[in-house]
C-alpha cells in the first residue's frame, strides 16, 4: 500500500491505532480486547474517517490486489455482506470459504494419525490460506455444553496460530469484534459524546438460545468509551465472568461505569441507549433447551416496547439483527424513529474498512 | 461516479435516459415497464453504446467501490453469471446471496409475532442490504395456484418497499426485465431497424411449466421497438390478459402491432425472428402437473425446426436459454447459421451495463 | 490489456511464451502438455517473474474487466482460492460456478432428445460462458471404472469444443496441470537448478482411492526441467501407460531421466526431492474400495518420514494438499525445515497468473 494514495486525514487516523502485534506477527483480533482501550478508541476514530472519505478511497484502491478470505462455519447475512462490501471500497477482492464447498472437512487436534473423516488439518489449511490470503475472518460458534473449552475460542485461535497472517474472530464463542467496533461508533453518532451517557444491555426473549458474543463486546464497547453501561437480564442468565470483569476494567480506565441488574424498570429509568440482545443461560436449569424454552415463556415481558424508550430522555434502540419482531421487540420500535438498527448495522462496513486498512495495508500485496 | 470519466458518447447516451423514479427516491425495475417507452428505448441505446465501449469504460471504472446485490431464490446461470459480468466491467462488485448460505429465512407478513421458523423480517433483510449495496437484484418465481396474487410480484414489491435503493427484478412471476432489455439489443442487432419487421413468439413443448415472465418481456420489447409481433400458442395457453393489454399499448405508441393466434402455420409465415419460449397454462385442465404432460405430448409439432425458419425470408431463431435440444427446438437451428441465443445471452451483460450505470452510477459511493 | 502498463520484464517473459494455439483459436490447457517443452518453460519464467513483480501488476490491472470463470464438479480449497487470488493480483474477476446453485444440470450427449433431467446442453452452457468469460477453469473427477473413456478428458474436451475460449483443466482424469506448473516453480525455487537433480516421486497410504492427475502433472513437471525422475509405487499401482511414455518423451527431450521403480528404498537413495501422492490401482484386485483399503492395510510403511528424507542429503518434502498427517506422512516432516507444501501451494498462484496473464493478456474485454 502507497500511503500517499490515501487521503491525508485517513492516513493520519491510520497512524494514530497503535499496533497490537509484535514486529513481524501478524495483529489478530480474536476478542476485540488486544488492541486496547487506546488502540480500540484510534480504531473507532479511523472508522468514523473512512466512512467520510470513501469515495476517496474508493478510487485509490489502497489494497489493490489483497485478499480477505472469510470462513463461516456458521451462518451469516450481514457480516459476510458487510465484509465483502469492505474489500470492495478498499479495492481488495473478497474470498468467501464455506464448509461443503471449499474447505475440506478439518481436523483439529495435533499428532492423531487421520485415517477418520476429517481430509486436511488446520496446520495446513490455515497455513495454506494465509499464503493466499492477506488476512482471514471466521466465524465458528460454539459447542453446546462445554463453556469451560469454548470460552477460550479454540478454534480461531487454531487458525491465529496456524495462518500466519491477522485472523479476525467473525463471531465466536466469547466475542464479536467487528460488532464491538461498529457499536461504538454508532453509540458516537447517536450520541455524539457518549461519555457519562447511559447504555442499557437488555436481556431479551428469542425462542433459541442467543450467543454471549454481542453483549460482550457491546458492554465492551461501551465501557471503553466511558459510558454508564447496565446490564440487565433475568436471574441464572448471567454472561460470562471474566467477560463481565475485563468490562469492569474497560470501565475503569476509561472513567465510566459498569453494573449487573435484574431490575429491568430501574435499569431502563434515564437510559440514552437502549441495546437488546437474546442469549441462554449458561449454567443451571435453563441451560437445556427445553429449559430455555419454558424459562422464556415466563419472561415474554422483557420484550422492547416504544414505552420502555420513553422512561428517561427518548432512548435510541439497538440490536445486532437478525431480531424477531414482536418478540424481542414490538414493530413500532423497529420502524419508529428511535430505532437504530440500520445505521448499526451499516456502520459494521466502516469498521470494517478501517480494521482491514489497519490490518492489511503494511503487507506487501 | 466521475462522469468525466467515461467516454464522451456513452456519457451522452446515459445522460439520454430519463429519470424514471421521483426525486431522492430508488429507481426500481420489477416489471421493466417503468421507463416508459422512452426511457426503455434510452436503455437499449445505451446498451449498445457500452457494448461498443467496452474496454475504455472497463479501465475507467466508473462504479468503483460500489456493489451490486444478487438474490437468487431460484437458480441462475445467465442471470448470476451476467451480473458478476456486468459489475466487472464497471469496476463494481458484486454480491451473491443465496438462501441457507447467505439469508436468513425470512418473514414477509407484517405484524406477525416472529416465534416460528422465520430469522429476519424483509424490512430489515431489505434495509439492510440496501445500506449495503447500491442497487440489489432479485429472482424470486411464484408459487404455483397463486396467480392473482403471485402475478403482482408481492416478494419483489416488498423488497422494493423497503431496500431504499433501486431493485432490479431479476426473473419474477410477471417478468423479466434484463432479458427484455437483452432481446431488444439483439432484434436491432439481428435486424438493422426492427420497426416494421415481424417477431413471432412461439409457444414450445417443454416437460414443466414454465414461467410467463420471459414471454412477457419479450412481447413488450418487440411491441416497443414498433415491431409486429405475432404471439402462437396453443389453446388453453393464454398468457396474463393485463401483460397483453400492456403489450398491445406499447404497440400503439410506438406504432407497432401485437396480434395473437392459435394458427401456428398462418404465425411463422413471413416471419423475421422466432422467438420460442415454454409455459404452462395458467387456468383450465392443463394447468396441473399432470395435465401439462399430457398436453404437452400432443403439442409436439409446436417444436421449432429449420423449415419453420425458412418460411418467409430465413428467419432467425431466439429463446432465452437454457433450452432442452429436440424437445423445444431441433439440434439443427441450434447449430445452424440462424441461431442468435448464444448472441441474445450476451447481450444480457450490454443490458445490464447500461442498467447498472443508469440505477448507480449517480449515487455515492 | 495495454502491454505498456505491465512491467518491462514481464512483458518480456510474456513475449517469451510461444502461443500454442493457431490463430484465432483459444489457448486449452487440459492435458498441460499443449504448450510443449518450451512453452511450458517459458510458463515457469513467467510465473517467477509475475512473482517478483506482484506489486506493480496489482497497480496496472493488466485484465481490468476481464473474467475468470471456475466451475467445479468436484471439491476445492486451493484450487478455487489460488484462482480468486490470482484474478485479484491482475484486476480480473473470478467467477465461481457449482452444480445446484449456478450451473443446470447438463447434457453432455449429442443427438438426444432432452426430455429427462438435463435442462441444458453442454453446447449451450459452454457457449454462453465462452460470451461472459474469457477463459474458463474445470474440474471434473473420473468415474470410477470407466478408465478407457474417462483418460480421454471428455468432459473437459466438451467444454473446449464449445467455449470458443480457453478452457483450463483445475483437475481431471489425466493431469492437473495448473499444479504442475506450479510443481515446476517450486522445484527451482528449492534447488536453484534442477537439471539433474533427482526428484522421487513418492505413492503414499491413503484411505481411499486419489487420482492419477497430480502425478502425472509431476512426473512431466520434473521431466521437463531435465530432473533425474524416479517413480516408487507398490505393484499394482500403475499410473497411466501413455503418460509414462509422454514423461518419457519430455525427459529424452530436455536431457533427463524418468524410470519407475518398485524398491522404495532405492528410490529414496540421494533424492533431492521427495514428493508424496495417493491413488488407487487403476486395474487389478486392488481396484475396488474394499481392496484399496486392505492393500493400503499392508502398504502403511510406505508412509514418509523424517529418515526417508535424510538418505541422500536432506531431501524436500512436497505433496499437494490436502494431506492425511501420519498416514501419508508424519507430522514431523509436515512440521520441520524440509517441508515445503505451503511455499509449493503459494506457488499455485503465480503459476496461475502466468497462466491467465498469457491466455486471457490478448483478448479484447
Amino acid at each position: 500500500m502507497s500511503s500517499d494514495s490515501l487521503p491525508s486525514d485517513v492516513a493520519s487516523a491510520l497512524a494514530g491505532v497503535p499496533p497490537w502485534w509484535a514486529d513481524g506477527a501478524p495483529g489478530h483480533l480474536l476478542t476485540g480486547l488486544e488492541p486496547g482501550l487506546e488502540g480500540f478508541l484510534a480504531l473507532v476514530r479511523l472508522a468514523s474517517v473512512v466512512r467520510d472519505r470513501q469515495e476517496q478511497i474508493a478510487r485509490s484502491r489502497p489494497l489493490a490486489g489483497k485478499v480477505f478470505a472469510g470462513m463461516f462455519f456458521d451462518p451469516s447475512l450481514r457480516t459476510r455482506s458487510s465484509l465483502l462490501v469492505a474489500c470492495a471500497k478498499l479495492g481488495a477482492e473478497y474470498l468467501d470459504l464455506q464448509p461443503d464447498s471449499s474447505l475440506w472437512t478439518l481436523e483439529f487436534t495435533d499428532e492423531v494419525v487421520m485415517d477418520g473423516v476429517a481430509q486436511e488439518h488446520i496446520r495446513e489449511a490455515a497455513g495454506v490460506l494465509g499464503r493466499y490470503a492477506q488476512a482471514l475472518g471466521l466465524r465458528a460458534f460454539p459447542a453446546r455444553g462445554q463453556w469451560d473449552r469454548e470460552r477460550t475460542q479454540p478454534v480461531h485461535r487454531a487458525f491465529a496460530e496456524h495462518a500466519g497472517v491477522p485472523v479476525v474472530n467473525l463471531e465466536g464463542p466469547m466475542a464479536h469484534p467487528c460488532q464491538g467496533l461498529a457499536d461504538a461508533l454508532t453509540f458516537q453518532d447517536l450520541l455524539g459524546k457518549p461519555r457519562g451517557r447511559k447504555l442499557v444491555f437488555t436481556w431479551a426473549p428469542h425462542p433459541h438460545q442467543g450467543l454471549l458474543a454481542v453483549p460482550h463486546s457491546a458492554l465492551w464497547a461501551g465501557s471503553s468509551l466511558g459510558m454508564d453501561v447496565v446490564l440487565a437480564h433475568p436471574e441464572g442468565f448471567d454472561l460470562d465472568a471474566e467477560a463481565l470483569d475485563q468490562g469492569r476494567a474497560l470501565a475503569t480506565e476509561s472513567g465510566g461505569a459498569l453494573s449487573i441488574t435484574h431490575d429491568r424498570d430501574a435499569a431502563l429509568e434515564g437510559a440514552d441507549l437502549v441495546y437488546a440482545g437474546s442469549w441462554g443461560a449458561v449454567t443451571g436449569p435453563e441451560a437445556s433447551r427445553g429449559g430455555h424454552a419454558d424459562a422464556v415463556a415466563a419472561l415474554r415481558d422483557w420484550k422492547v416496547d416504544t414505552d420502555d424508550l420513553r422512561r428517561g430522555g427518548d432512548a435510541f434502540f439497538l440490536h445486532c439483527l437478525p431480531v424477531r419482531r414482536n418478540v424481542v421487540v414490538t414493530d413500532d420500535v423497529l420502524d419508529g424513529p428511535l430505532s437504530a438498527v440500520l445505521q448499526q448495522a451499516e456502520n459494521r462496513v466502516w469498521a470494517q474498512v478501517a480494521l482491514l486498512l489497519t490490518l492489511m495495508g503494511n503487507r506487501s500485496s
